[in-house]
């Protein structure tokens, strides 16, 4: 456990949630590497291609003004190489012709490697539970 | 990159996938450390409980006969105190009372510390992605 790997990975967790609230597509793509597996709130079940710059910022203009954007309980494990995070993020957002925002908490793992002496996210799931009651329904209701 | 961690790690997933079709409660939990955060395909968001055996053999006696269960795509990076894996599982059970068995894949990943000379998993987190097409069901038709 090195404590200068968790305030750096720290930091990534801070500067992705900056990037969110910003609406900066490359600040956020600049903190992955290449090749990732993402899996990811909406389909497919597995993402294997770079994420793309243009592709988030089509997704912030879906949004009627910047999103909100929280992470909570953000624990983090770090070795010499490989690292991972689990945190709980929240996601508020107008979507474009809706008069409602919606608050959105999911789960989220990020695994990181250092790269050329810096950490890189290399695989990241998010995701919500679903309600086992017959409904089959994401669980979108949930709050810490 | 040890050679020798990604060979016991793949071991590990095999022996959780041969507990699940054994039905062995203990086998699985053997696998865990007892301190572990773990976001599960059901709700809450987030566990935080030591593993169970009890309640491994509560859930495994809803079915009628063994589960069937497979691991496809497993990816393991492994660094030499923590080591990630990705992977796609397929759960295939008949509940009880039902006439219908089901298949489920879902997404895992799993996370490890090297603990007294062997890996543990200290992180697994299960999900299926949600459509964002105003049903908000769960996923659960999607194949690799």
């Amino acid at each position: 456990m090195t404590s200068q790997d968790e305030t750096r990975i720290r930091q990534i967790a801070a500067e992705m949630r900056d990037a969110m609230v910003a609406g900066d597509a490359e600040a956020i793509v600049g903190q992955y590497a290449p090749q990732m597996v993402k899996y990811d709130l909406a389909p497919p079940l597995r993402n294997v291609a770079p994420l793309d710059a243009g592709a988030l910022k089509t997704w912030f203009a879906t949004f009627d003004g910047p999103v909100d954007y929280e992470i909570r309980d953000l624990e983090v494990v770090a070795g010499a190489e490989v690292a991972y995070t689990t945190s709980l993020h929240r996601l508020s957002a107008t979507p474009l012709g809706s008069s409602e925002s919606f608050d959105l908490w999911f789960r989220v793992t990020v695994c990181l490697r250092k790269i050329d002496g810096d950490w890189r996210v290399t695989h990241e799931h998010s995701s919500t539970p679903f309600y086992m009651d017959g409904s089959f329904g994401a669980a979108l209701d949930l709050q810490p």
